[in-house]
């Protein structure tokens, strides 16, 4: 299949989100998308796996983040967040599984103050 | 970053959506699927390009069809779509730049009965 040019465009292939840059609010970079999770059954992007870097001492650990809390900003080539560095640190700790755990779920969407995916 | 083993879960992984299986309304296999297009904006998916692999004689050429329809099947392991073998073979023809090309957009949602994203 050819290789197909999607820059400058308004969309994006979801090869090319992995490893694209998030920043925050005031415009500093925090990390990068590993991958996206989606679900399955609506078909909706509902997490966005990011790599902070050692960004706030978080490690190198993947961190899920709910896919409503970035938005892409064509002037920055990546997307934009208002997590806080202190909702960062604060997130509810995740297990290995976190993906099909339904509490640890409804724990970080509450805490980033979104609604669920799921309703 | 740790491989997530997202299997027999609810979610799936960007990554792993890529060859995953695309059948018809019957059942049988048609294709898979290549990539997601992902419009940046609203951070939805847009579009799944397919490969047919010389389903109805349509080479193997990558072929967009809007991610509305397809529906996962849990049972199939995979995508099925009410996509018939005529609307396949009667798409409106893409030009190469057809993810920047409104025109296009519009005739291809028209053809399969959708709702423009973009609205």
């Amino acid at each position: 299949m050819p290789d197909i040019d999607y820059s400058s465009s308004s969309v994006i292939s979801s090869d090319r989100v992995n490893g694209t840059a998030v920043f925050g609010a005031g415009g500093e970079h925090i990390g990068t998308i590993d991958h996206l999770v989606i679900d399955k059954i609506s078909g909706k992007i509902v997490y966005a796996v990011m790599s902070f870097g050692g960004f706030l001492g978080m490690g190198q650990d993947h961190h899920p983040i709910p896919w409503a809390a970035l938005k892409y900003d064509t002037s920055l080539g990546g997307y934009i967040t208002g997590i806080t560095e202190d909702q960062l640190r604060e997130a509810p700790a995740q297990s290995d599984d976190w993906y099909r755990d339904r509490q640890w779920e409804e724990r970080i969407y509450t805490h980033y103050g979104l609604p669920y995916y799921w309703v």
